[in-house]
C-alpha cells in the first residue's frame, strides 16, 4: 500500500448504518402519530428506490438532481404506499432529512480518527454536500474534506466521480484508496485506477439481508472494520 | 445575527499568516542554499502577483487554472528577479507548496473550534481544494467542509463563488456569514446576499503594511479576532 495518500469513503452503509437509524426514527414517529407501519420494510423500500432514482439521472431521464431531492421523491411515494397520513410539509422534510442523521457503525469514528493521523480522509458519496456536511456534524465524522457526486454532477459508479476525487485532491488515481462495503463501487473505482479496500458490513441490509461479502472480485485490501483497516495499513 | 447557519471564511490573511510563514521558510532556505535575499520583499512580491494572475483567469486571458499553478507561474518569475539559483525542480515545488503550510493566526484554531460548536464552518477561498485540505491538516484547522473557488471555476470576487457556497450548503445566501479581513471580498459577498463579518488582521502585510481597517463599508459584524467574533455571536 505504498504511495497511498488519501482514503475516500463510500458513506451509506460503509460509514453509517442507514437501516437501523431509519427504523428507530420511524418507530418514534409511529408512536407520536399513532401509525402502524413495518419500519424495517419502510427503510428497505426507501433504500431500494435509490438506485433506480439515480439511474434516471445517470441515463439522462432526469436532469442533475441532488440526492436529498431524489430521497424526497421516493419518500412521497412511500408515504402513500404505507398509508402514512397526517404529515405536514415540515414533518415530511424532517423525515426526509433522517439521511442527514444516520448513526455511524460502532467502529467508524474511532477508525476514521486513526486513519486521519496518516492519510487525508474524505467522503466520496452520492449524498449531496449539505447532506454529508450535516451528517458529519451530527455524528462527529472527522473528515478532512467532504467530496460528493454533486461536485461532478454524476452519480457513482460513473467514472467522473472517482476521477474528480483525484483531480480535486491533486493526486494520481493510484494514490487514492477507495473504501466501501459495496463491490460494484470498488470495481468502478478500480477501473479508474484507484486502489480498493472492501470493508464488510454484514448487517447493512439487516439480519436477513444479503450484504456483499467482498468475495466477488479481488480488492487490494479487505477488512472487517475501520479499526481493522487501520491495522492493515499499519497505523 | 438570527438565522445564520454557516460561516464561510476567506483563508489567506484572514485565517493564516502567509507573510510570516513565507519569510520564515525563505530564511531557512536561504541559510541552506547560501542565498542573500530580502525574504519580506520576496513574500510581498509573491503575494502582489496574486490578484493580477487571477485577473488573467477572470478576464478569460487564461483558462481555468488552480491557484497552485498560478503561484508557481509567479514563483518562476520571482526566482529570476531575486537571482535565486541552484534550485532543483523538487526544491521549487516544495517552495511553491509553502502556501499549503501557512501558520494560522494565534486565535484562529481556538476561535474556529468555538464557532464550530454552533455553526457549520467552511473555507471559501481562492486556494484550490488540495491546497486548502493540506493546509487544514498541517495547521489543525477544524473545517466542517472545504469549499474552494476551484469548485465554481471562478475566482472571488466573482459572484459565482459566493452563490456556489449557498447552493452546496443548501442554504439561502442570508443564512451564510462571510468572514474576511478584506473589504472587497465582503462587499462582493454582500452583493450576493450573504451577511458579512470583518475581522481585522492589521499585520497581514507586515508592520509597515496597509491592511484593511474595516471602515470602508458597513459590515454586519466587525471583530478583532475569531475569539472576539465568537463572543459577538454569543457562543
Amino acid at each position: 500500500m505504498d504511495g497511498i495518500r488519501a482514503l475516500v469513503f463510500d458513506v451509506f452503509g460503509t460509514v453509517v448504518d442507514w437501516r437501523s437509524t431509519i427504523i428507530r426514527e420511524g418507530r418514534e414517529l409511529g408512536r407520536q402519530k399513532g401509525l402502524d407501519v413495518d419500519w424495517a420494510k419502510f427503510a428497505d423500500t426507501w433504500r431500494a428506490g435509490y438506485a433506480p432514482a439515480m439511474n434516471r439521472v445517470r441515463t439522462g431521464q432526469l436532469p442533475w438532481t441532488p440526492l436529498d431531492r431524489l430521497h424526497r421523491m421516493i419518500l412521497d411515494g412511500l408515504l402513500e404506499d404505507f398509508h402514512i397520513t397526517g404529515m405536514s410539509e415540515d414533518d415530511k422534510e424532517h423525515l426526509n432529512r433522517v439521511w442527514h442523521r444516520l448513526d455511524p457503525w460502532p467502529d467508524s469514528v474511532e477508525g476514521l480518527r486513526r486513519l486521519k493521523n496518516r492519510f487525508v480522509i474524505a467522503t466520496l458519496s452520492n449524498g449531496n454536500m449539505a447532506l454529508l456536511v450535516n451528517m458529519a456534524k451530527y455524528s462527529g465524522l472527522p473528515w478532512d474534506c467532504v467530496l460528493s457526486a454533486e461536485l461532478a454532477r454524476h452519480f457513482k459508479p460513473d467514472a467522473e466521480v472517482y476521477r474528480m476525487a483525484a483531480v480535486l485532491l491533486d493526486l494520481l488515481p493510484e494514490q487514492l484508496l477507495m473504501v466501501a462495503a459495496h463491490e460494484s463501487d470498488l470495481r468502478a473505482a478500480h477501473e479508474v485506477g484507484l486502489r480498493t479496500a472492501f470493508v464488510a458490513r454484514p448487517l447493512e441490509y439487516g439480519p436477513n439481508g444479503t450484504a456483499d461479502k467482498g468475495t466477488g472480485s479481488r480488492f487490494d485490501l479487505t477488512a472487517t472494520s475501520f479499526i481493522d483497516l487501520a491495522e492493515e495499513l499499519e497505523i
